[in-house]
């Protein structure tokens, strides 16, 4: 099994093998990918897509010497192992092992990190400038697919080589017709047109309006086209675009025949595909999904918006019961906020559902064209906080940070599945905009409430109350998803929790009370601490005299690694456990005052019992 | 004068006109802009380039139920003076007065807020659908220049227009060759392709492919022209693009001679033009381009890039001694940051000139592909805090909270001219990436080193030391621009003044001592205090025993409006009356703690003596 492959475990190996190697060299890496991703989950459908392409540009270019940058590197499993990472490929997505990415740090062939969308060509031209001013010989290829062209920064990019006559950039369109869900976009047919003229030498205006040199169709999956193509476009001067037409999940029948299913899946038995998993805890995504629904029906003002991410946001239900209300704009971040603007701008009610990190992209929109005109826009912000598998690029580590600085936002964090539906309820009810971040995967189980109700705005909620009469009071200011784990740490010091739903506006009420009330508050948020809602805290009390001190515990000053959402937890100190040890360390290492005239500090050995 | 468009204070009385009284109209229309910004300042250049399209587009247009939205928004003031704000001109940018953009809040005839470039078509497609989805008819229309469709946005919401073949909407290129300098970009030279071919029926491949139904070009100056062009396609159906040609400047020569010179001026003389500008305190930016020519005179690894901001950034003597290391990418930030971390990533030592609230364009570039991978991208981040008459939309205001969150990142914000540049000096030395924040303007007028030496990373000073024995200690910890009012306050209280020079890393050390030796800390920033540097200070004595408390002054949490930057600053409480008063009310209304044992709080007498 696998002997050809074997032999490879860089490039150089791969070059010494005669071309009519290639062929069964791909039939070995594909079964390898659907072997080893099915072992570890991954993702499946595009870099089945990838596996002759890969081949043949390592074949073809003097890697690492060349270039390469995969847009939205999830496309870069057969690269990964073409480049001395095969073993290592049990090990992906996994805390310790390879990154489900390019990653500069694991590899020389990785040139550049990519997951996040439409970076490629950017990245490329900096490359490929930066070996014209240092006078080196070198190829740079940008590998996109057409979902990730639909991006303004790959367009932008494209407007920017052009102006290089004579640089040796070569930009693959990847086509196969798909983001994660279908390919949107007016473009999308366009490409279609090009692939219904056969053959090479189509003369693709498009790109030539941009200043590329267009070749193809070809077949992204035939060596036949795939290497005479390449070596020609390596002898041409300036930038090239090459048009390959793939098939996602290419070679493994039940991902050809549903790749959105197979895009990211989890372990699955190659033999019997994908089984339909057993209910289990709806996730935050399925309560967002639900809400949008109820509420969709009674009020026809309602739309919603998703940057291609139709299947992870939980928008399949309602596109299909509201297609005209339903906007898929593609990965077109920034276009979706100020859309939604223009929708709300007139009279509707839109929702944008998004990832946090994906908010990042659109973060001037948000301001520039949402908070300054005050417009009534929902964001359901999904991921917030450590999202696992895919690591430091796509954790919603920020937004707490970047959100609770602009003016005219509200934003609430829910504790549970239920406090989801109702926040976004509230939010629906504002006069300006709105949003609501909840992580990635299931809260507790709670069941979700049929009924809509509204809660205060900026108001949170005593959820245990210490009955503690000697030694340390302590107060936990849970934020969204780390209440329960608040409330179980809180029994190891009989502390008193408040779920603070609100991270703007905050409950400063709430928190002077706790202040007053406590010898030591802790904040507990699932984001960064620094510029988070912990300093939210501490700026109210800033100016408060006799304030206890303010343990802060979240995220610290580091990109967090990919994992296991739990053992990522737990690392960060974001579980019971890690709260326990950070209150007890503190503890430990402090001279507290203590308010309540108790003489003996006991809480430490308590929580130690 | 102005018999003609005096008549005129609504589009109902300028459609009442008949179409031979339009060219004496413009004509009056034109000379009262003149007249209007050589009296105010403003935005001259782009505003003569719209006159007949602002006419025409009223004319034929049931404004406002037909919408309009203008593309960074300067464009507009013939809009704003036939939609009844003639006389409001006066005041146009000024405290109390007009905005410089249009604004929902200031008439009915403003559908949308534009300033930052490229947002009009995702509005415009907005209120398309928003008109669709309750069986409104209505036009809309989106005017957007040839630089500004170069930014993403404007191609990702192209490829959602041309997915709705039934909607009213049009988009006018308002080509004139130009952003703010002239236009960059490959598409540039294929709208000149399409210019050389006269008349109409061109059939334009780009746009066609991209779904909409491409017109043009003709004469934007021309009623001639452009009514009949817009009367046929607002019979239309689907998506149209409407290319026009203007000239900046138009009717003016010497606008029209020299745009960029013409683009934003202060005041001046029509009839003699801009004079020559006495030599005064060089600016932030000058002290900027500089320092970069200096040091790229000796490290040839030094590159720059700007988003279509040469001047604005102080480039243009960079770009004519290196014209091989500098890049102009056109209005682009999003590609401008990742085309610099490939430049990194492949040796060279890219440094970024950008706006503060430009940078919000591209902030998820800036944490995806810039500090994960930690490649050493130096941003010269200019007009951070207030602007002055551009208002809201350009105040740089939440670039400290949303730059001091992103881990690896070097910040620092200077006092004076030559800390700015020995800053810049700093950052270039770094491994990792860095970004200076510096003003709008000049600062103290010192003067500026030829020496350039680099500053201990994470370090502040003490500026003055406060000899006070009895009464309140306060310590006021100053970041950037603020230090000289800071120094300036301090004298009422014989307060101690620190330069904090580093938003992150933040000199911990420094805090904590000043907070040991004082009654009463004092943070200063030219920035929202929410989730700023004064916060950053609190989350440092969190934790730390009998901590004074922290007064923190910066913006408070709205948007501030556009007029002169030293009002707008004394509005904030940022200038050293301001610093007094809140001191001097902050004593008066809190019981502190005199940690000295000195009875008498004596310092807010002094301070009103």
């Amino acid at each position: 099994m696998f002997e050809l492959l074997k032999t490879i475990d860089s490039p150089v190996d791969l070059r010494a093998l005669h071309v009519g190697a290639l062929g069964p060299l791909a039939d070995e890496l594909r079964a390898f990918i659907l072997h080893s991703v099915s072992k570890t989950g991954g993702h499946l459908s595009a870099n089945l897509g990838t596996v002759e392409l890969s081949i043949a540009l390592h074949y073809i270019f003097d890697t690492p010497h060349d270039r390469i940058v995969w847009d939205v590197g999830h496309q870069a499993y057969a690269h990964k192992i073409l480049t001395g990472r095969r073993e290592a490929m049990a090990s992906i997505r996994q805390l310790g092992g390879i990154s489900g990415f390019p990653r500069r740090c694991e590899s020389e062939f990785d040139t550049f990190g990519t997951a996040h969308s439409s970076t490629s060509i950017s990245a490329a031209l900096g490359m490929a400038l930066a070996a014209r001013n240092q006078t080196e010989q070198r190829h740079c290829v940008a590998v996109i697919g057409d979902g990730a062209i639909t991006g303004g920064m790959a367009y932008e990019a494209m407007n920017n080589v052009g102006l290089h006559k004579d640089l040796p950039l070569l930009v693959i369109l990847n086509d196969n017709d798909m983001s994660i869900s279908p390919a949107v976009g007016f473009l999308r047919e366009y490409f279609s047109k090009l692939k219904r003229v056969n053959g090479l030498g189509t003369d693709a205006e498009f790109f030539k309006a941009l200043g590329l040199n267009y070749t193809g169709p070809i077949d992204g999956h035939s060596f036949d086209e795939l290497l005479p193509a390449l070596r020609v476009l390596k002898k041409l001067h300036g930038p090239q675009l090459l048009h390959i037409v793939t098939e996602k999940g290419h070679g493994y029948s039940p991902a050809a025949t549903d790749p959105v299913l197979y895009h990211g899946p989890g372990k699955f038995d190659p033999t019997h595909g994908i089984e339909s998993p057993i209910a289990s805890k709806p996730t935050y995504t399925q309560v967002f999904g639900q809400w949008l629904c109820d509420e969709a029906e009674h009020d026809p003002k309602i739309v919603a918006i998703t940057p291609a991410m139709r299947e992870g946001s939980g928008l399949v239900e309602f596109e299909q019961r509201f297609p005209d209300r339903f906007f898929d704009v593609g990965i077109a971040e920034q276009h979706a906020l100020t859309f939604a603007a223009g929708l709300a701008a007139d009279g509707l009610k839109p929702v944008v559902a998004i990832y946090s990190t994906f908010l990042q992209r659109a973060y001037d929109q948000l301001i520039h064209d949402i908070a300054i005109q005050n417009l009534p826009v929902v964001f359901a912000i999904d991921r917030a906080g450590i999202v696992g598998a895919d690591g430091a690029t796509h954790n919603g580590a920020f937004d707490i940070a970047y959100l609770r600085c602009i003016p005219n936002l509200t934003v609430m964090a829910p504790a549970d599945e239920d406090e989801c539906r109702q926040m976004l309820h509230t939010a629906l009810l504002l006069k300006g905009p709105s949003a609501v971040r909840y992580p990635r995967g299931s809260g507790n189980g709670i069941a979700v409430s049929q009924a809509l109700y509204a809660l205060p705005v900026g108001k949170g909620e005593i959820r245990r109350t210490s009955a503690q009469a000697t030694g340390y009071r302590i107060a936990l200011l849970a934020f969204g998803s780390m209440l329960l784990p608040a409330l179980d740490a809180a029994e190891a010091f009989d502390a008193t929790v408040a779920n603070m739903r609100f991270i703007k506006p905050l409950d400063g009420a709430l928190v002077e009370q706790l202040a007053r009330d406590h010898d030591l508050l802790v904040t507990v948020e699932e984001g960064c601490v620094m510029g988070g809602i912990g300093s939210a805290c501490l700026e109210q009390l800033a100016t408060v005299s006799h304030s206890p001190p303010v343990l802060q515990l979240g995220f610290n000053d580091h990109f967090i690694e990919h994992g296991a959402p739990e053992k990522l937890l737990g690392l960060c100190g974001l579980d019971a456990p890690g709260i326990i040890r950070s209150i007890e360390t503190f503890l430990s290492t402090h001279d507290l005052a203590l308010s309540n005239g108790s003489a003996t500090p006991n809480v430490s050995l308590r929580a130690s019992a």
